[in-house]
């Protein structure tokens, strides 16, 4: 079985239309979105990214079943007031978890937060609480910096800042997957965003109690692991002249999607985070979902390159491509 | 011949007592700074960063010739008044200057800017000027964030904001290498701040017209690029939608020095990059400065990893050693 952990979902326009309306109306009146169920299946069956529909591009592929959450980059957590960011976020989160109902063996809900600007993360518990006891959600999006870029930023993810949420995923027992939302900074845009908020979140994370103080607590750190990967000899030099910990035990106490799209970068995950600690992953349809110029194969379609390595073992596979994902969030698949 | 085109300069400590009055002054008195040689010559023979002495670490390693510039995370571009960052650029390329005078056969000088938070890069083209016609250097840092992640940042270094310092750059012949300075954001430290504003710097060039407005503008970028070898999967993936030129000949147009520390990071840089556009750069004595907890060595003593790459031809690694920054520094050894 092949478990794609790192998807979004794909709406009707209606959705987009909603958040508009929303943002143009800053929160005088915010009324709840309703979707009709034909405009839920259409939307997932037009084509999408370049390439055939959602659920076609899943089939191309070999994906049996994809855990989906919202498109980060449409979040808008730095909007104002929190209320229409809370009012999107719920939403999205309803939409996510139709989707998941109409194509029950297909899709597995993953929520977004309705983080905020400025506001502390215990803002989020209660909707992360409801998508996982009431929607059946088997994780959350946590977004390390909900100003988007326009600061100051809050405290890094190694900070008590984020303890009343960690509290509350421990409790849950679900696990986090560190994704930014859009960047508004002006200088770079949401992509680059993602792997950078990613490098600060596990440099932060990694010199922190965090994981003293939860020993059980989940975090997955998406498109495999920002820069760190790649940049990980100087955090084994500076780690090293502190003589605690190697950088390389401590980095294997978060996990990994696979949202890399050459086969070096997938080895390279491989070979510092190890087998065990990551998830197939591709973002498909999203920002790999086009042709590799060279190959003329979607760069997203990633599964082959991953059975071609060959140092990893069939169990190592095993565990990539779905036994890590059903212990990580818990599947009844 | 092994040339180190990465490294920073070893300072006696009267030159932090220098910044020290500086900054508590505010620029009210603003005398020049006075080193003895034998100041300078000390400081160089002392151990270092947990390890021998500057020169003995070269030698150590086996290096023969290194490019030299003042310690970026202590620049300070973001204080002001200017005139204060303007005395210690100063006094730090003089330093550098001298250095290079006491051991010419050791060193090559490359300088710091006078940038400065809210100025135009205009303020920098005179000290440019200034090192290369007068003191003899063959290049400068260029740090894409005079904020210090203080903020608003200027436009990306693809913006026409930077064009008055790439006229110069051309007009000299001299390269530049996109090195950040300190970070004072609160969230994460100066190292890593450096990897983030390398990976920010490559995808606005890759976005601009700036090689073709400046096609003999010569820009490196620092620790092998960043993030952007391993996540290159993403801006292949993008720049293949827009059909426009592939992202990786864009990528080859810009210079890279190798100051990684593992095989693997070193091997993706020169796969993507190629191994006509890598220079060899260790910043030692610097962050790489530690022990590999498993074999003992020095982790910046990566001549041997890049030695022992069985793909790199002869002429690769004598151009990665030594030719390239040979041609791009127009060096005279």
């Amino acid at each position: 079985m092949i478990i794609d952990i790192h998807a979004h979902f794909t709406a009707p326009d209606k959705l987009f239309a909603y958040k508009s309306n929303l943002l143009a109306g800053r929160g005088e009146s915010v009324n709840k979105l309703k979707l009709s169920d034909e405009a839920i299946i259409k939307a997932l069956n037009e084509p999408v990214h370049g390439g055939t529909s959602h659920l076609q591009q899943l089939d191309e592929v070999g994906t049996d079943v994809q855990i989906i959450s919202p498109r980060p980059y449409q979040l808008m957590h730095s909007e104002k007031p929190e209320k229409i960011v809370r009012a999107f976020t719920e939403a999205c989160n309803n939409l996510t978890a139709r989707q998941v109902e109409l194509f029950p063996t297909k899709f597995v809900g993953m929520a977004s937060l309705p983080q905020n600007m400025g506001v502390s993360p215990k803002n989020s518990v209660e909707e992360l609480e409801r998508c996982v006891k009431e929607l059946g959600f088997v994780g959350c999006l946590l977004n390390p910096d909900p100003t988007e870029g326009l600061g100051p930023v809050p405290p890094g993810l190694g900070d008590e800042y984020w303890y009343p949420l960690y509290e509350k995923l421990v409790e849950l027992d679900v696990p986090a997957m560190v994704h930014a939302a859009g960047c508004r900074c002006g200088r770079h845009d949401y992509t680059l965003n993602f792997i950078i908020e990613e490098s600060i979140g596990i440099i932060s994370l990694m010199k922190s109690k965090v994981f003293q103080d939860f020993p059980t607590l989940k975090l997955i750190i998406c498109h495999g692991g920002g820069a760190i990967p790649y940049q990980i000899g100087r955090f084994v030099a500076a780690r090293s002249k502190r003589n605690t910990t190697p950088f390389v035990d401590s980095f294997r106490q978060l996990y990994f999607d696979t949202a890399l799209y050459t086969q070096d970068a997938l080895e390279m995950l491989f070979r510092w985070a190890g087998p065990d600690r990551c998830m197939f992953g591709t973002e498909r349809p999203g920002a790999g979902t086009a042709k590799d110029p060279k190959t003329g194969k979607w760069l997203d379609d990633t599964r082959p390159l991953i059975e071609g390595i060959s140092w990893l073992s069939e169990t190592d596979k095993k565990k990539i491509f779905s036994e890590n994902a059903r212990k990580v969030f818990n599947l009844k698949l």
